[in-house]
C-alpha cells in the first residue's frame, strides 16, 4: 500500500474539489490509500458528500492554511501547522510515501527544500511538467522552481526529467533537448552553452538545442530550460486553446455559414481537446528533493487532482529517487557520465 | 526624400524576395529612395525583373555575404565588404537615413553596436517587435539582443518602446508591463524586481508584471522582458498557428461532416489569418543604437520586406531617436523620470 498525503486545504477550490479528486483517486486505484490533511471540520463536511470504498481515506488535523498569494518561504516558517507544512512533515517523517498539493507552489517547493532537503548529489529542485504536443507528451523541466540555475544544476534537470519519463512515461529512449535562441551550441548564456557541452558528453539522448517554434511540436521528449522562460511558456501554453478559440468564436459568428460550419467540426475539436488535455497529465513532481512531492495547478478539477494523486503512486512505486541518485552519482565529483 | 539602404543579400529568400520587396517599397512610398546594397549582377538580375517607377533604386555594390549561420562579431570584423556591413557604414556617414536587412540578426546587432555605437545615454540596444494580440498589436522587446539584461537595461527598453509605440505605431499613453513569473511586484530574478521599481517611478504608463498567459491577449501594449526569455515566446508565437491548424486538419480528415464544416469555416478562418499576419507588421526595429536599423525575419515574404523598409521610413520621419535621447536623459544620473 502507497500512502499519498493530500493538501486538503490547497488550490482556488480547496477543499471541494481537492476532496472530491481524493475521493476518486482512493475509489479508483487499490494500491493507493489517502491521508486528507486539513482543517477536519471542513474536510469532513465535504468527504460526506460522497462515497469512499474500503475506508481509504484517513483524516489528519492541520489548523492553519497558506494561501495562494502569501510569500512561500516567510509563510512556511511561520505557520507551522499549515496543511502542506503538516504534508511534507508527515513524509519526512515516512508516515506517508508522497505528498500532492494544489496550494501555493512557492510554499511547496519552500517546505519541500526546508523540511526534505536535497537527494544525495543534487544541487536544486525543480519541477518538471508534462505538456500535450502534436507527437505525445513531452515533459519540461525546470518551470519555476529555479530562476537562474547554473549549467550543472540544468544538466542535472536533464538526468531526473529521464528518469521520470522512462520509468513514470514508459518512454523507452526519451530525446532530450535544450530550449534555447538558436540551434547553434554557441547559443544562449554562459549557463546554456556549459549545460550543452555536459548533455553532450553524458549517456542521455541528447538531441541539441530547441527554439520556441518546437515546443508544441515534440521534437524531443524532453525539453530543458531555466525555472523563468519554462514558467512562461507553461502559462503561454495555457492560454494558447482559450485564446485562439476565442478569436474563432468572434470570426465564426459573424458568419452564419461560418457557424453551421463550427457545429459540424466539433466532434473534431472535442477530439483536439482531449487530445491536449491537461487534467490527463495530473500533477509536476518537484524531482530533487528527498521525497515525492506533486504540484498541482491552482484551478485542477478533481479530475486533475485525482490523477496527480495517481502520478504521486506511480513515482513511488517506480522508485524514481532511486533512479535519479542511480543516474546523478556518476557526477558527483563533477564529471558527467559518459 | 527618405533614403533607406536594404540588405540585399539577407534573408533565406534573398536577393530574389528582397529586391522585390524593395521594388514594391520604392514604388507605394513616394517619400523614400531604395540603395540596395549587394552583389550588384546578381541584384540587376532580380531588378530586371520588376518595373521601377521613377528610378527610386539605386545600387551599391558589396562583395562580400554573411550567411544565416555565421558567428555575429566575428563574421562582421572579418568580411568587411559583407552587404549589411557596408549598409551600416554607410548609415554611419550618414550616406543614407536607415538601414533594413532580413539577413544574420547577430551580425546586424554587431554591426550596428561596433560601427553605430549607442545613442547618448542608452546602455544596451534591444529589438522591438510588433506582435498581433487579441487587442491590436504589442511591441515586445527585447527578443534577443541582450540574453541578461539589468534593471536598468529593463527599465531604457521599456522608454525605448513607448516611444516606438507613441509615435510610429499612434498609440496615445501605450501600457507598459514586464513578462515575469508572477504579478507580485516581489516576483522574478533581481533584475527584475529591480526593474518593477524604476517603472513604477517612471512617468511611463507602468501596469505591472503580466504572466505568459497574457501574452496574446493584448493585455499591455508594451511587454518587456530579456531576450531569452523574448526570443523563445516570439518563436512559439510563430509556431501557434501553424500547430493549431496542424492538429485541426488531422483531427477534420478524419470525419467527412467535419470536413464540410471546416470548408464552411474557411472564410472566418481567413479573417483570422488576416488579423494575425506578421507580414503587416513588417520588421523589428534595433533600438538603442545611434542610427535607424531594422531587422526583419530571414523567411520574410516580398510584403513583409516593402513593410519593414516603410517602419525604417517612418521611424526617421518620426525622430524616433530624438524623442528617446529626450525620455532617457533624466536617468541619466541614475535616477529615472519621476
Amino acid at each position: 500500500m502507497i500512502r499519498v498525503a493530500v493538501d486538503g486545504m490547497g488550490g482556488d477550490y480547496a477543499p471541494q474539489v481537492v476532496v472530491e479528486g481524493a475521493v476518486m483517486a482512493a475509489n479508483d486505484f487499490s494500491q493507493l490509500e489517502i491521508v486528507l490533511v486539513g482543517q477536519s471540520d471542513a474536510l469532513k463536511q465535504e468527504l460526506n458528500k460522497h462515497k469512499v470504498l474500503g475506508g481509504k481515506i484517513v483524516l489528519k488535523e492541520a489548523a492553519e492554511v497558506i494561501g495562494m498569494g502569501e510569500s512561500p518561504v516567510a509563510s512556511i516558517k511561520k505557520k507551522k501547522d499549515s496543511s502542506i507544512g503538516v504534508c511534507v512533515e508527515m513524509l519526512r517523517a515516512k508516515e506517508v510515501d508522497a505528498v500532492m498539493t494544489a496550494g501555493n507552489t512557492g510554499a511547496a517547493v519552500a517546505a519541500a527544500t526546508l523540511i526534505l532537503g536535497p537527494l544525495p548529489g543534487i544541487k536544486r529542485p525543480g519541477i518538471a511538467i508534462s505538456t500535450p504536443t502534436t507527437h505525445g507528451i513531452s515533459v519540461t523541466m525546470d518551470v519555476g522552481a529555479n530562476l537562474n540555475p547554473s549549467a550543472e544544476e540544468l544538466y542535472q534537470y536533464a538526468v531526473m526529467a529521464d528518469v521520470f519519463a522512462k520509468y513514470v512515461l514508459k518512454k523507452l529512449r526519451p530525446s532530450v533537448a535544450l530550449l534555447n535562441i538558436g540551434e547553434e551550441p554557441s547559443k544562449g548564456t554562459e549557463a546554456y552553452k556549459e549545460a550543452y557541452k555536459l548533455l553532450r558528453e553524458s549517456k542521455l539522448n541528447f538531441i541539441g538545442n530547441i527554439e520556441g517554434r518546437d515546443f508544441f511540436t515534440g521534437k524531443s521528449d524532453i525539453i530543458i530550460c531555466d525555472g523563468f522562460v519554462g514558467n512562461v511558456v507553461l502559462k503561454m501554453c495555457e492560454s494558447v486553446l482559450e485564446t485562439m478559440s476565442g478569436i474563432l468564436t468572434k470570426e465564426i459568428k459573424k458568419n452564419p455559414v461560418a457557424m453551421l460550419g463550427a457545429w459540424l467540426c466539433k466532434p473534431a475539436l472535442s477530439a483536439i481537446r482531449n487530445e491536449t488535455n491537461y487534467e490527463e497529465a495530473g500533477g509536476a513532481p518537484l524531482l530533487g528533493v528527498n521525497g515525492t512531492v506533486i504540484i498541482s495547478h491552482g484551478i485542477s478539477s478533481a479530475k486533475a487532482i485525482r490523477n496527480a494523486i495517481r502520478v504521486a503512486g506511480d513515482i513511488v512505486a517506480n522508485r524514481i529517487n532511486e533512479h535519479i541518485i542511480d543516474g546523478i552519482s556518476p557526477t558527483l565529483n563533477g564529471a558527467p557520465a559518459r
